[in-house]
């Protein structure tokens, strides 16, 4: 049974072996594979606006982030990011936590979410972002050096959360 | 005559007047309107791995910043941005400091430079940076809630700087 809650100061040293270990795959995430705990802690759990964690009977298989994407006039536009432990791949749990973020989102007023940087040849990710109803808005070629495949492009990847084509003020 | 030279810390406050300016108009950045000086320093002087300022006659016309867009796998990408005083506009500040970020960021080892939120509907940035060679890789629907019209999107743009399509080791 997959359970989603905030991030708690005292979970992080749990989630820090996934986070390292998807840092040194230098496959899905353009951060530095010698990331301390300590900047780890920083950008995943400090920066954002929200934390959560994903439990399967007690044990952290996963963790994504909320914040905005831009400041003032790009601050109804949010960002996230999703890690998944090895051991828990292809169970839904990247799914079950982008939902989650997207209903959080909402909460939060958010109108639109945005994804920077999707390593084009994770196609695994791609398609779970596509049946989740995100967008392929950009390529950007050559933007990742690839642990394994070398030089590859990043999508830029996006989805409309509001309701209807409403205009806002400005 | 047009010189353009690193900002040094106490140059910044002949700058500030620039940003404020640009922030509060909410037509070309996505900062927050209400960004206090401090606030405004970090990200344009401390943050960025350089910034420069332009002059002409002694009178300061524009500042640019540079930096790494990503981290690790992402970090030969490079990310610029650019103000020009509104007194100053229309006279190639910003052709000029653009080509300079170019050969700073060649300098540095970077091999591709990355706009990624250009108000598409800021004719005057997207035709100049066309003209200097980026091409518009994403279009980013509603993204910038414009001072004046509203919602618009915004534009990902891109340019290699490396020399040939030598790939890189991963």
């Amino acid at each position: 049974m997959l359970t989603l809650r905030p991030m708690r100061p005292d979970d992080f040293e749990r989630f820090w072996p996934i986070f390292h270990s998807v840092a040194s795959a230098r496959e899905t995430y353009a951060l530095d594979p010698d990331t301390t705990p300590e900047q780890a802690r920083h950008y995943w759990l400090r920066l954002p606006l929200a934390t959560q964690v994903a439990e399967v009977d007690g044990h952290l298989v996963g963790s994504y982030f909320l914040k905005p994407n831009g400041a003032g006039p790009g601050d109804h536009v949010c960002n996230c990011g999703y890690m998944v432990a090895e051991s828990a791949r292809g169970r839904g749990v990247a799914r079950a936590m982008c939902e989650h973020s997207q209903s959080l989102a909402r909460d939060y007023g958010f109108l639109a979410m945005q994804f920077n940087s999707v390593v084009a040849c994770n196609d695994v990710a791609v398609a779970l972002w596509q049946k989740l109803g995100f967008d392929i808005v950009g390529r950007v070629p050559r933007a990742f050096r690839h642990g394994r495949a070398g030089l590859v492009d990043c999508l830029v990847m996006y989805k409309w959360l509001g309701q209807g084509d409403v205009p806002l003020v400005p």
